[in-house]
C-alpha cells in the first residue's frame, strides 16, 4: 500500500490520531481507538490493524493475544486530516466483552435485540444460519429447512412471482411487503446452498460503474 | 430520550469525547468530531447532532447553517464509555467540501470510483435513479426505463427464474451470478415504483425476532 496518507494526517499533541474501525461488508462500527505514526505504518506494511494503546503507551496489534486480527482491506482519511478511517474484514469480535462491536449498548446503557437497519441483510442471514443449525420448535424458517432445498427454492419463486404481481398493483405498501418477502426467502436460500452476501456484494461491486 | 449515557461517559481532560456519525440506514461513517456534555445534552434534547466546535470554542449543531442537519435516531456508547456514536438520518450531506461523507479519500489521497461493500444496494439505488433521470445513451438500465414498467417487472420475474434454475443446479457461481442479477432488477423495479431500500429495511426489521 501506498504511504503517502501519511504525510496527510494531522496527530494531534500526543503524536495520536482517532481511528474507526469498521467492517467492510456490513458496515458495523466495530470500535474507535487511536494510531500514531507507527502504528499506522505497521497497519499498511502488515495488512492488519495496528493501534498505539494510550494506557499501555505502546503499539497494539489487535487480536494478537485475542486471535481477532482484523484485516485491513483500506484506510480512509478525512477531509481535514485528523481522523482516520479503517475497513476491515475477517475480524472475529472487536470488543473485549466478546461482543462484535464496542459500541453495543444504546443510550440507556441496554444493549439492543434488534439490528439497525444498514446490516439487516447480514444480521438476518447470520439470524437464519443459526435456525438452520438449531431448528427450534415452531420456527417457520426451521420448518423450511426441514422441509429441504426444493421446498426453499420454490419459496423463492413464488415470492418472485407475487412481488411481480405487487409491483403490476403499483402498490407501495403491497411492494414492500412482497419484496421483503423476496428478500428473505432468498436469504434462506443463499444459507441453504452456502453462498455468502459477501459473495453478492463483490459481484455488484465487479459490475458497479 | 434516556440521558443516563451521560453519566456513563469518560470525557478527556478537555471535557469532550470523540463522536462518530454513521449513516442509518446505509452504515456510511460520514464525519468524526466531539462533543462535550452540554452538546450530547443539546442533541438528545432536540433530535439533531451537536458538536463542540474545538477550533471555535462553541457548541455547533451540525447543518445549523447549510441547512443538513442530521436527525439522530441513536446514540451508542462504547464498551469503556470513552467514544460515543451517532446514528443520524436525513442528513443530506456531512462534508464541507460537498461529498456525503468526510471521509472519501482512500489512502492514496485519491476519491475512489466505487462504493463499499456495505453500501452497495443503497449505492447502485442511487445511480439506478441517476441513469433513470439522465438516460445515457447505450445505458441497458436506461434501455430498461425506455420500454417502461412491463418490461422491468418482467426482468424481474426472468432473474427469479434464473434463480431458481441456479439453485437447483447447486452451481456456487451460477447463484452468486443470478441472484445478483436478481438484486439488480429488484433496484430497477423499486426505482421505478419509488419504493426506497430504506422502506424495506424498516419492514424487514420488523420482522426480525
Amino acid at each position: 500500500m501506498d504511504k503517502s496518507i501519511l504525510e496527510k494526517i494531522k496527530f494531534n499533541s500526543e503524536g495520536l490520531v482517532p481511528v474507526i474501525t469498521q467492517s467492510y461488508y456490513t458496515g458495523k462500527v466495530l470500535m474507535q481507538a487511536y494510531a500514531n505514526r507507527e502504528a499506522i505504518e505497521k497497519t499498511i506494511e502488515t495488512g492488519f490493524a495496528t493501534y498505539y494503546s494510550r494506557s499501555r503507551k505502546q503499539l497494539w496489534v489487535k487480536g494478537e493475544t485475542s486471535g481477532n486480527k482484523q484485516k485491513v482491506v483500506k484506510i480512509k482519511i478525512d477531509c481535514d486530516g485528523d481522523s482516520i478511517l479503517y475497513l476491515v474484514k475477517d475480524y472475529g469480535v472487536a470488543c473485549h466483552t466478546g461482543e462484535e462491536s464496542c459500541f453495543y449498548r444504546n443510550i440507556e446503557m441496554k444493549k439492543e435485540e434488534k439490528p439497525d437497519p444498514y446490516e439487516i441483510f447480514h444480521a438476518l442471514y447470520q439470524k437464519l444460519t443459526q435456525r438452520k443449525i438449531e431448528r427450534p420448535e415452531g420456527s417457520y424458517v426451521a420448518s423450511l429447512f426441514e422441509k429441504g432445498s426444493d421446498k426453499i427454492i420454490q419459496k423463492v419463486g413464488e415470492e418472485a412471482i407475487e412481488t411481480v404481481i405487487a409491483l403490476k398493483n403499483k402498490n407501495r405498501e403491497e411492494i414492500i411487503y412482497e419484496a421483503s418477502d423476496l428478500i428473505f426467502h432468498l436469504i434462506v436460500a443463499l444459507v441453504d446452498a452456502g453462498v455468502k452476501i459477501e459473495e453478492l456484494q463483490e459481484e455488484l461491486l465487479r459490475r458497479y460503474k
